[in-house]
């Protein structure tokens, strides 16, 4: 493990988290807010942290595989610690345990709030609480290596694949910091046009930044108490098309960058992703269309819904936990399965669910076809049995946090639908679930131990386990990631 | 597919259910029951038709893989459909639909009922009911196995392997039928130990013998609405201990019956479901203890509830649904686990997740130890990646038979967590799930469709999925299975 590393490069991130902190102190500044003061304590913290870290600049810059996994793990905790402080300082959200609750929940783009009334914050820190949507959507070290390469050789595309959601991170071109360049110039740019939407939809211009931070890093941070509902029909659709949009593969919209649309359209993932949100829709649309004076606000509403918490965003115009039951399963259901890989989204991503229902058919065609050729394939490329392996060691440790956090989250008294629904929304970074943590409310009444589970399931989720549990296992050098079989180790 | 070896053997079938029909029919003559004539319409119906069946004596006894499937899918859902007939002639049961569902529960040893007065039922049918359970525990097709040779070469043990629950049944001696036997003998054994016991323990004789039906079978059907609440201690531990007993794998009893002692123990399986369930035991015994009068109480009723629910019978001696969410949630997760293979239990089964478990921490590991030889062992054995990928298709399967019975049931106006757990009662074959089909309460509620489904979901989960899978696949000849890698095709 290259400790030098580790440090110098936590080290930029701090130096980074200063920075984008000054966008929020400028929202203070326009604003007069008093929470300026907060603001400047927590950057001057950074940076003195920050700078003392890379004062000794590391002679070997090889990252290994376990070294990425360890800093993104990391890197992502002490952005949430510091990032946490100006709730904290300006007393706004008075106990810490609260503040990183918060904070973590904007930096892995849940959207999981312990506050009952958003609109008593600042406007600056509703600014800052977006923004870490923002951050988070795309990632905070693939935004550095964007700017500043960080390591020679696969160094860099280690860290990139472990910060990156879903289970395959394709080098887009052969530099991986120029991939992480043209994915940032991606993402700002359909965030830039949302705004500009929503702008002319007739939304204020503080509400169109922060609703489309919380829309592009598929986060769900609304800053009204009643989260998107207030707003107009036609910002409510552009809202729904950006989050399903948001939730698609980036190497999508890489591919029609570069024109390579036959390339871009063969995707099995996207079929299935647009065709699983379709059919929620319509079946949704004719459950609930007897609460709605008309099917095309059925329709509207169930789409807004389930693009909503199947990208694991977590805005709502409606509270669905008071929809029939057959809905609010099938909102459950399109919550685990969550988005595509390599999108800003969540939850268990529609590629490794591909993957399962690939092997379950191919299991039971070679009961009836004995002899034929046992491989299965994914848009071409044969999958090997180790990524099989890998996919079944991932859901194995999906199923297992996700039972040891309702059993410890089970200590509360809070009911069952509540406990399940919350693990649910926290781990696959939804946001929302039912019952007390549902739509209309929050996880402020939740234990102490109870929020820890939840942070911790928050960071599970987003950089997918992996990186977390490699942090708490006995480091050993020069270790390989082998973790979706050959891919990784041919860097 | 061999249709003749089909529907020969489901003839044999329906010959040996008009047999045990007899056992039934005894004791209504006993007690001088009004069934007497609906037993005998019955078992005519059975002779007439099983005896059709048999008329043509197929030359060609081979039976493929996939034959195996077949007759076992089709031949207990004939089992039920007739098992069901006294039921609904006795108009004790007055929906056919319902008969069908209290047989297939039976059969299926889940225990799960549409009854709420249970005392209300005939003596003789009461017999009948829990008579079910003991022959569904070891398998009808295997007691036929047992008492004559159907096929020669592997067709038997492809049989077996259908009808046996669990991913590995071992040909224990060379001949399947001897194994049969032994297997029968063993269960006879161990099911009379118990009659005797309870009977010594205070327990009325018919009591004793339709308890112990109900807990060699891991079924659960009382025969007191309060299920074995009203039993003395005694007989409670008893059953505790015996239930535990059924739920270990039979190979074990085989092992220490040829003073195989060292082989016998050596099993992980065996150690990880005594772990899990003495851990479970505890957690609960600390939680509830505060509503008991004694920690010993508490500690009676946590072993007594755990042993049955994590074998899937399912009786129950207190209103367990009353407990604090954390012991709920330990039930629910143990349900979900099951039994160990080979038992006469449901579930998921101990060695597919011992399986799941092995695969997760080789993955985690091979971060630290990038050249570890990555083999999988299971009891001393390498598992080959067909089993891995058997195991994950199965566990798939099993998902996705979980989602589409939540939300076909969903369509009913019951809470969610009574349809979730009402699906994971009936698919695991446990019986009782929490809220309206809880300990203390039944499934009457619930609409046709959704009986229907859970009708399905007992099949399902009795027969581990593929075999009625197969059913309704289109058909094809000379097909072999290769479901649980070479241990199948090496026959």
């Amino acid at each position: 493990m290259n400790k030098r590393m580790i440090a110098y490069i936590s080290g930029l991130l701090l130096l980074c988290e200063a920075g984008l902190l000054l966008l929020p102190l400028a929202v203070a500044l326009i604003f007069g807010d008093k929470t300026i003061p907060d603001f400047l304590l927590t950057i001057g913290m950074l940076i003195l942290s920050g700078g003392a870290l890379i004062l000794f600049k590391p002679k070997d810059k090889t990252i290994y595989a376990r070294d990425g996994l360890v800093i993104v793990a990391l890197g992502w905790i002490i952005l949430s610690l510091f990032g946490a402080l100006p709730f904290y300082f300006s007393g706004e959200i008075p106990k810490y345990l609260d503040a990183v609750f918060e904070t973590v929940s904007g930096f892995t783009t849940t959207g999981s709030s312990i506050l009952s009334d958003v609109e008593a914050l600042s406007k600056s820190l509703i600014f800052w609480r977006s923004f870490t949507h923002w951050i988070g959507g795309m990632g905070v070290l693939v935004f550095i290596m964007a700017v500043l390469p960080l390591s020679g050789g696969g160094g860099d595309l280690h860290l990139m694949r472990a910060e990156s959601p879903g289970p395959s991170v394709g080098k887009l071109v052969p530099k991986s910091n120029k991939t992480a360049r043209i994915l940032y110039l991606i993402y700002l740019a359909l965030t830039l046009t949302l705004i500009v939407i929503l702008k002319i939809g007739g939304m204020p211009l503080f509400d169109s930044i922060t609703i489309a931070f919380g829309t592009a890093g598929t986060g769900g941070f609304g800053i009204l108490n009643s989260s998107v509902a207030s707003y107009n029909t036609f910002c409510q659709v552009t809202i729904t098309i950006f989050m399903m949009l948001f939730g698609i593969n980036f190497n999508f919209y890489f591919l029609l960058l570069f024109k390579r649309f036959k390339e871009a359209f063969r995707s099995s993932e996207l079929w299935t992703y647009l065709g699983i949100m379709g059919g929620a829709i319509a079946i949704i649309t004719v459950n609930i269309h007897s609460q709605f004076e008309s099917i095309g606000k059925a329709l509207h509403h169930a789409a807004f819904q389930v693009s909503s918490v199947m990208t694991t965003t977590g805005f709502s115009t409606v509270d669905f936990d008071k929809w029939p039951e057959l809905s609010r399963m099938i909102l459950l259901m399109v919550m685990c399965i969550g988005a595509c890989a390599g999108s800003t989204g969540g939850g268990f991503k529609v590629s490794r669910l591909i993957l399962l229902l690939k092997n379950a058919l191919k299991e039971l065609r070679s009961i009836s076809h004995p002899r034929s050729i046992k491989v299965i394939k994914f848009d071409g490329h044969v999958v090997s049995d180790e990524t099989m392996r890998g996919t079944l060691a991932y859901l194995t440790l999906y199923v297992l946090t996700f039972c040891i956090s309702i059993l410890i989250v089970s200590a509360d008294k809070t009911d069952m639908v509540s406990n399940i629904t919350g693990v649910i929304a926290t781990l696959n970074n939804i946001g929302p679930g039912f019952g007390v943590c549902g739509a209309t409310g929050n996880f402020s009444t939740f234990s102490n131990l109870s929020k820890f589970v939840f942070i911790a399931d928050m960071l599970l989720g987003r950089l997918e386990l992996f990186p977390l549990i490699c942090l708490f296992m006995p480091p050993r050098n020069r270790a390989k990631l082998s973790l979706f079989g050959k891919e990784l180790r041919r860097k």
